[in-house]
């Protein structure tokens, strides 16, 4: 009875939330070995690089903040053939800046040699000047970069590429708050766009851009209707209840309490 | 000279990236004592809210979509006073639809019976379904409910929040592939909106729409100012290159691609 009436729900499921039924099966019982057995549309139909593997890496290191390196794995993770890898120090879990969610790295730095897409995510002041400090992942990043095929930056991870000696004589964008330190420290153009290509190297501006460039990116590795349906898929129609996202145009009241909220934030108090 | 560059590095760091900095000091060493030692502007002067502890929960389970957690956990975690916690049915690593990434669960459902916001996220098919059958996770997030301030969903979240009873007689939103299905099932009346509120429940439609419910919760919440510069913090002036995230507008190509795009990213396979 049980069974019965699992696999009627799953089937009235299949068929109403559309995914798996869309895929070419018009069952879904909810075990992986009906995923498994469900004869899929062939991608060569939406993409024509289903039986390209895409190896996607996200360094993921202490302090990141959680939507830098979950928003892009989010829209990444659709491309045919993708598989997208969290990597770290060490393997395990990487507390974000608010150190309330940690994400698994699955892999360490030490055991990834290639990637064809690197992102390095952006992170609060002080997980950002650590890994602008850490030589090792600064080595491991620039080991990288030497053969990917696109590497990216989301918000102040712009600040990491430029530590590991990416971003000399490029332009390039990062979080508004740090435009200044970019422009000045490192041999770097500072645009303040959403998201900023210069090669095969793509930076981002804050936290959110991710979900921009990453979209840009899908549609330079997949093609325009690829990433067109990612679009679809994540339903990113973005409206938010405020326009209050551009910080040339906000003024520097809302600047210091947006820089305020960050910072207490990232205060380090007893989580329960 | 390792320390001193250590700390003129953070130092200069600090006033860069302007967060800690911000926050009323002006040295940042990069280690927790000092970012705890640092005088911080009281929260009074952003939100009046700065000693009010505000405990949001998100709801883990197999099979979600990364954004549909992630988003609203970068955001809401800002609030003054927030803590954002990650609850499953069992603690420890939960895997998203794609099996590729997975974020911790510091809390299982048995230890936590208050909440002021509880979010639900959406998940594939097979997921969503799990949940929707689960009458442990069900039976929590109606007890759950019945004290929270606000009870929230993401994306098919929504359908769980229908099949725990919550929605009866209420407008809700959800995936647009899901429409139907909520409609048809549930004695739902579906708004094709980015989130709709009704009573204290608010429900979001697909994966990224959890970023513009998340942004009107949070004006609810500690009004529009902290909304405002909230957003402003993750930079969320969203400019996506495509226009193509609105099923509304979307020719049935395209969304049958992104529904095989869906299917074949959550095709069980072995990961590296």
């Amino acid at each position: 009875m049980t069974t019965r009436r699992h696999l009627l729900r799953g089937a009235v499921g299949t068929a109403a939330l559309a995914t798996v039924g869309a895929a070419g099966t018009g069952t879904g019982t909810g075990t992986a070995q009906a995923a498994q057995a469900a004869p899929l549309t062939p991608t060569v139909g939406t993409a024509g690089t289903a039986s390209t593997a895409l190896d996607i890496g996200i360094l993921l290191y202490d302090g990141y903040s959680l939507l830098d390196p979950t928003g892009p794995a989010e829209i990444l993770s659709r491309l045919p053939g993708a598989t997208v890898t969290m990597i770290a120090q060490r393997r395990g879990p990487v507390l974000t800046d608010t150190r309330d969610v940690a994400v698994m790295a699955d892999r360490c730095i030490a055991d990834i040699d290639h990637l064809d897409v690197l992102l390095v995510p952006g992170a609060g002041n002080r997980g950002t000047v650590a890994a602008m400090e850490n030589q090792e992942l600064l080595r491991w990043i620039r080991r990288i970069d030497r053969h990917s095929q696109w590497t990216t930056s989301v918000c102040t991870g712009s600040l990491v590429l430029a530590a590991a000696g990416l971003l000399d004589g490029r332009q390039a964008t990062t979080y508004w708050a740090s435009a200044d330190y970019l422009r000045t420290h490192y041999d770097v153009t500072y645009l303040p766009e959403r998201y900023v290509r210069s090669g095969k190297i793509i930076t981002a501006a804050g936290v959110s851009a991710g979900l921009d460039m990453a979209l840009y990116l899908a549609s330079l590795i997949a093609g325009d209707s690829t990433a067109k349906a990612i679009q679809l898929a994540v339903e990113y129609d973005p409206h938010p209840p405020f326009d209050a996202g551009n910080a040339a145009k906000a003024d520097p009241e809302l600047k210091q309490q947006a820089l305020r909220l960050l910072a207490e934030s990232q205060e380090v108090t007893p989580k329960r």
